[in-house]
């Protein structure tokens, strides 16, 4: 089985590199990718959306030219295992779930993915030979529409940049007469 | 001039590479990881927040163990151009920013940064050259506290597991009876 232009060993070699360690949600995410990506217009251009900030991002920063920082990459937290390729100016897209309903036949991804053991207690590797062998047979796919505001380009990219009066650092000025930290909104005490 | 293990041009092609094209912002911000390594203890773990979405945590994907799916990234959009390290047991860190107030000697990145001319009049070479001439000379640094919100494990990772009764996807059962997607706040049309 391959992931991406990897075979599975190799990848979980990529993963482990880019994320630290050999997160299972990360293997599911590259095949959930594989999966997204063979059900799209030859050539298209996308962008994708992960419904959970958990692992998944980074499959696709690793297997796609879509990164956080590039902005081809959003999260919109649903806490779902979903991923969604989509035609930024349509709205259509596909999505690809990991399907729950289809684990009977797997119990080490079950307990990983339903949290039905501590994580101590889990065999990562008994994990990683489960997704191998089930491949492509647990993730539920389906057609979507992505809601309009993820389609247009974000408005901060037209705004203009203004000095904030309190600290004195460039911000965009459509956020308010001060930046959103002298606002009581950065991440400082 | 490096930045992280790079020489100059060679981390313009790691940029190009991962991010799809030569953001400048990148080129600053792999400064920017650079100046905060060097004030932190040596060996200390840290995590990572940057001000921005925009370009930023690219930098910080390419130079660090963090990535937005192993959490040790986090985004909080103040839209500053800044980033921090910090200790997520104390919260103590040292942020970076790249200061308007020192741009006077750079007129293409003072352009590019402010957005005072539009981005097909600006000439990428030109601001890549004078980050290169400028070093770290255009950059604050200042010693923060992160707010407590940000150094303890996020609550959803000791939180289990449900079956939404609407989608029957797998979600965080903290997050409410039907998963966040059935209650109107996903993505999808």
């Amino acid at each position: 089985m391959k992931i991406g232009p990897y075979e599975y060993d190799a990848f979980i070699d990529k993963v482990r590199e880019f994320h630290g360690s050999v997160a299972p949600g990360i293997v599911a995410g590259g095949i959930m990718v594989d999966i997204a990506r063979d059900r799209l217009p030859e050539g298209e251009f996308f962008d994708v959306i992960c419904e959970s900030q958990h692992c998944l991002p980074d499959a696709v920063q690793l297997l796609t030219p879509c990164t956080i920082g590039n902005r081809w990459l959003k999260i919109v937290e649903t806490s779902r295992y979903a991923l969604t390729f989509y035609n930024k100016y349509t709205g259509s897209g596909v999505r690809v779930f990991l399907d729950a309903g289809r684990l009977g036949d797997w119990p080490a991804i079950r307990a990983w993915f339903l949290k039905e053991k501590p994580k101590k207690e889990q065999d990562l590797q008994e994990i990683l030979e489960e997704f191998q062998r089930a491949g492509r047979g647990i993730y539920g796919v389906e057609q979507v529409k992505v809601k309009e505001e993820f389609l247009t380009v974000p408005q901060h990219r037209r705004s203009a940049i203004a000095l904030c009066p309190s600290c004195n650092e460039a911000y965009r000025s459509d956020l308010g007469d001060e930046c959103p930290a002298c606002r009581g909104l950065g991440p400082y005490r």
